[in-house]
């Protein structure tokens, strides 16, 4: 059971937008055991839209594609569509209802281009969208089945989420995938390989594995597929514990956790509320805790220090101490956790004082350098890394650094 | 003259990583004047590899593969290609000097693994990676040039732009083509497709026009092709000063540019500090304002209050107007901007309070609303906007929707 993702858009042929929707849409067909062998991104022109349909037809059982469908006239994969399938275009008067209600809901008056929206091939079945005026068409040529969708994301998640997916899980019955993914941090990727080195020669035939390094985090990928899905798990799950005595401290979480949600969810269980005081990654600590549903139970809120007055005025970093060690320095960076807990009154306080770049830098204190502190009731902790040059990863990554540092405080109770 | 794209990977095709390389590789070609017309996202398997190469060099005159060269095992991109060319590995010093480079500058040990990617098949050109130990490749097999990269982004950007891409320029004469950008906020797309539709049928045959929504902006992207680069950029320049007359207030800025830029740029050339007094947003707007470059020059801290004490406290607002209005109010919203413009000493502060969600909505203040405002010395704006249920878009657009408001108090130079 093999689908392809197709996406249509000049947009992603001329790089403005980067294609999101098929990462999404795999990964969601994955979970239905349905595995994905090729995605493929083309311009909005009728002649590759047949010609790539035509090869994605013969070599998968389901085709999704995303884009064109939008009310505007470089939008062609319904008339694309529709002559592919020698079909008319009709008024659906359920997507006719679904056009005025989010129409009427954005306070708009109803336009031709809106009434077009529910105009949809006779032969296809309408997959109603409850988010916007494009609906979505599902297709069957021979044995495959061909959904068009929008191609804004949250249109196609809505989609497919609540009517598309159902749909498909009925129509087609398949063998199970199943995969694990294991979090790490701290390793670069060729230590980590040499680490792993006899375990990975010695995994099941069955189980492959993957190293998928981003910044600050390298995820160990494990896939299995076969019929039993319990013994899948069996398998998996022994292999996820050899790991597990191999590199204890390296794991901060398995699948889609993230380092936010490990953090939010240890503060929660200790009873401990947290401020931030932030100066070279400038709130994106903040942002990150708070993308969590529920941080408020265990974030109050963050001082951004961007300026030397606000580190004192604000976290009442001593002034002497800026000018004798600099804003980057231990002596600094302790100082705000220290002023953030006390200021704001929460049990802990993190502090991150560094130089982004890319100018700023020194001989002593070059791009990149970063001082981490944490700070509880009982004692201040700090920890000094030197990231590279480019200044939105060196914030990305002092980020994710200073959340694994108090992580590992957090499961060591030095807090 | 056309290329395609090839990224390798299992981790795209079960959607844990998304694809950005393809994007910004065509953006590159795209300002080379190279059409991409296809991006296909595919399995490290060797039998699709091999395919996928047959049928995109019949196509294209210039293919672009990334990912599959790293050290370990479940890399085989350079396996598959020594045996499509026919080609031996053999060990290449400069290759060897650069690991070694690398690998030392990490404090790392020399292992096997890394003394491996100095092999390279003995029938490519080399290009060198300033930033990772995997080596560029280039083939040539007929009239089309084959360059396999690695798939971490900093590295294969850094080999394009060091060396991938004056090559490419070297070695192909191209037509020109043209895209200009306009982002626009404030008017939803179809809407703003009534508006434009008498310019956009009057558009010269030789333009092609895309709208390209995203959360609180939609691009409208204009691109023409031709020989004469002068000619191309006055039809196009033509076009978009039209667009100034009809959409005046709803064009924030072109091309690259972002709102935190624009507002950066108006910041500066007014010599007006900020700081921002954040609740919803969790210092989304700090982060934002702070990815740029220089920002310091403005920006000067924020307090992000995500509890009422803090609000309180650190902002001075007014207790027994949290009580009677709640926190999600026009006033606690303008207590909170002119108090973050005290407390931090500014010219302006900006502040945001809302119901980010899922849940804590009310009937009077659903999910969604939230209030913004805008003080400065002289007087303190407010505005009200609804956005929808995702926690995490409403994030974003009320952060975007924030900066809007600010700039278009800046245009008018109401502060």
């Amino acid at each position: 059971m093999n689908a392809q993702i197709i996406t249509i858009g000049e947009e992603l042929l001329i790089g403005q937008t980067i294609d999101t929707n098929s990462a999404w849409i795999a990964e969601e067909l994955n979970l239905l055991g349905i595995k994905v062998t090729k995605i493929t991104s083309i311009s909005d022109k009728k002649e590759q839209i047949i010609e790539t349909l035509d090869i994605n037809s013969n070599e998968a059982n389901l085709v999704i594609i995303t884009g064109g469908l939008g009310p505007t006239n470089d939008d062609i994969t319904k008339h694309t569509l529709a002559e592919y399938f020698d079909s008319e275009l009709v008024l659906n008067e359920e997507v006719l209802e679904d056009v005025k209600r989010i129409i009427g809901a954005r306070g708009a008056n109803m336009l031709e281009l809106n009434i077009n929206q529910a105009m949809v091939p006779d032969k296809c079945k309408v997959l109603r969208n409850p988010k916007g005026t494009a609906a979505g068409m599902w297709f069957e040529k021979g044995d495959c089945v061909i959904i068009s969708l929008p191609g804004v994301p949250f249109e196609m998640k809505a989609i497919l989420t609540q009517v598309g997916f159902p749909q498909i899980r009925q129509k087609f019955k398949t063998p199970f995938i199943l995969h694990k993914s294991v979090h790490t941090t701290g390793i670069p990727e060729s230590q980590l390989a040499d680490i792993l080195k006899d375990w990975e020669a010695n995994l099941p035939e069955k189980v492959n594995l993957a190293y998928l390094p981003s910044p600050g985090d390298i995820k160990l990928r494990l896939d299995i597929s076969g019929e039993n899905e319990v013994e899948l798990h069996e398998i998996l799950d022994a292999e996820i514990e050899k790991l597990q005595h191999l590199i204890p401290d390296a794991i901060f979480g398995y699948d889609n956790d993230t380092i936010e949600a490990v953090v939010g969810k240890l503060l929660l269980i200790n009873g401990l509320t947290i401020s931030t005081a932030e100066s070279c990654t400038g709130g994106r600590i903040a942002n990150i805790l708070t993308s969590i549903s529920g941080s408020s139970r265990y974030y109050k809120g963050s001082v951004v220090a961007y300026s030397n007055e606000v580190k004192q005025e604000q976290l009442d970093v001593n002034a002497s101490d800026l000018e004798k060690y600099g804003a980057v320095s231990e002596q600094v960076a302790r100082q705000m956790a220290e002023g953030v807990l006390k200021k704001l009154k929460t049990d802990i306080g993190i502090a991150t004082t560094g130089v982004a770049g890319p100018t700023g830098g020194s001989e002593d204190k070059p791009v990149g350098t970063i001082w981490i502190a944490v700070a509880s009731k009982k004692q201040t902790f700090a920890i000094k890394k030197v990231f590279g040059n480019s200044r939105l990863r060196n914030i990305q990554n002092s980020s994710s650094f200073a959340l694994n540092f108090l992580r590992k405080l957090l499961t060591e109770n030095q807090l």
